[in-house]
């Protein structure tokens, strides 16, 4: 049983950062809240979103047959059984949500039927979900230390990765000493954005680089556009973890993207 | 001769309520006004519209040989020389009302030429208009009796429509006791506005609905822009009329649409 | 050695008004400022644009090897080293400058790299610039003599084209008496713009009129849309030569377009 209600701009927001890197997913859904990591399909990039329970204005679940005093294998399962699949075209939803306008977005899911139904209002949408074991599986998450980190303005970023697409194909995200910087080289051109420490909201001094295939940060800055500042953790020649925050805090959203190898 | 002065917004307003159905037509030009009726090239749906004299801020017009004294034959003959008839590329004149701005529109008929003179501030347009004989023959309007009418505010209604461009191809307008509800089914979704009398500015109640193609009231809801409230005329498995106001109550627009059989 | 500092608002609207008719050419760059004057590819417009240097907020500039007392054949040779040509891709640089939005722009010429750094907040653009010799040469201006001339609100020239381009492909401008008009006919229809003496800013009585490609004029009209006013110079069957001002008065731009033979 879910039954859940909440505003439309942060459901927006969620799968808007969803649909950066994916067309479609799995939700997991527990008495905490919803969780999702999925990866790209051409696994290059991969998304992890947490949406915690009181990011609703309600929230109500229980999965079924989940009562209790069991042995330890049963526990591990009935574990499992706390837990309900949603597998989602979240591209669709999307485009149901923007029917809706401003207002509130009331879900209940019919686990049986495998449908959402989703108030707007006065619009009613019956959406049908997708088989789970339909969909990829769920990606483990590499463990991975990050020397630097940069906290930055969404626009800034948003502006240059916009400005880099005119001018290349990929793109180096840096730290130098105190300076961020992200640099393209086309063939005849180059795009350098340089920040200083005091430019940035936060920024871990080093000495580190690495290139990114410019389409998929573009993707990922797509997902982006209601968030005020991001972190990007880096290393050198290592993956970009590019996290945010939506949902006023009570949701997180990180995108891992896996480097280029530079030819020098 | 015909010679008249409007405003801008009104004619353009009078216009788009026509090019949502057909492309040309012939408007039939009395003392006491401008009227229409045309049907759209695939014979499924009917515009009839009609502005008054007063809806001008100058309105000249006299039929030649518009004299009198005469006996019954010659009076008839005499009665249908009372009208002119002008030929027009309504797509044509739209995008010539959208080039002069706000300022009022100048009218003058060259019957000889077939002409219209546009005078539009200091532009001048001079629109070949389109031979009567050429065009499709003004349809009949059928009988109709409808037995629930809802009034609703244009925008949710369009909002509607556009979201249930998503959904399907058709669409039920219904009446189930006191609500009005428009429903759209996909091949996986579906899609239900549902309005209590109370969220509606009239509703009959009744128990009624048909099903239409959303195409053509898609085109319909385009003609509607500028409009506050439209009034539907329901029946079941029935036409649907849909009925607005234009030039501030001076002029009427009525879409007639044939219903679609439902598969059942 | 060039280097230079200027709002990047007027930049934009210099390098606007060039792309109006060429897509790249050079600048010949001195003391005094910048110049250019090219010819579209078709040898049908022409663009003279002239800026001072006193519309940069910053302009250091000298020609290397520019020293001294020499004989009258080196004087000249010096006078010609007094200068350098840039050429440069005018629509590539018209994208870079739309990157850096309202900040101030530093142009850094590299003459030996042949390269245009160009700093914009933390924005560094490295332009490649064009080998000035693989350019077309600098047309010559043709001596003319225009015996009307008409100053005329830019919004209203720019709306009428955009106008005639649904009705013709050319249009015809004209002085009769004291009415200036712009006049296109199509197959079918035809629109006139007729302005009295009192409706513009400055009026020569005469009567001219030249008929032009519509295209071209639709195309200078794209590099004016700064300006307030403009300036047509006008004959009989005679080019057109159409001024304005950019940078606040610190800079011109004249676009001169040849006539088309009426068929009469």
């Amino acid at each position: 049983m879910f039954k859940a209600k909440i505003d439309s701009t942060v459901l927006r927001e969620c799968i808007e950062s969803l649909t950066a890197i994916v067309d479609e997913g799995k939700f997991r859904l527990t008495e905490s809240g919803l969780k999702l990591r999925a990866v790209d399909p051409a696994n290059v990039a991969m998304v992890s979103f947490e949406l915690q329970r009181d990011a609703f204005d309600l929230f109500q679940f229980a999965a079924e047959g989940s009562s209790s005093e069991a042995d330890t294998e049963a526990e591990a399962e009935s574990e499992s059984k706390n837990e309900l699949e949603i597998g989602m075209d979240f591209v669709k939803f999307l485009g149901i949500l923007g029917i809706g306008g401003r207002d509130e977005v009331e879900l209940e899911l019919d686990e049986h039927a495998q449908k959402l139904f989703t108030r707007m209002g006065s619009l009613a949408y019956t959406l049908s979900l997708l088989d789970p074991s339909s969909l990829r599986k769920e990606p483990k998450v590499p463990e991975l230390e990050f020397p630097v980190q940069v906290i930055i303005g969404t626009e800034v970023f948003r502006r240059t990765i916009r400005a880099a697409e005119k001018v290349g194909d990929h793109i180096v995200l840096g730290v130098d000493g105190e300076v961020f910087y992200m640099e393209t080289e086309g063939e005849m051109d180059k795009l350098r954005l340089g920040l200083r420490k005091d430019q940035l909201i936060l920024l871990t001094p080093g000495t580190v680089h690495s290139l990114y295939s410019l389409d998929f940060i573009a993707a990922m800055s797509k997902g982006m556009s209601h968030v005020e500042n991001i972190t990007l953790n880096l290393g050198k020649d290592y993956p970009l973890r590019l996290d945010f925050e939506v949902a006023e805090g009570k949701g997180k959203v990180s995108y891992l993207l896996a480097p280029r190898i530079e030819n020098e």
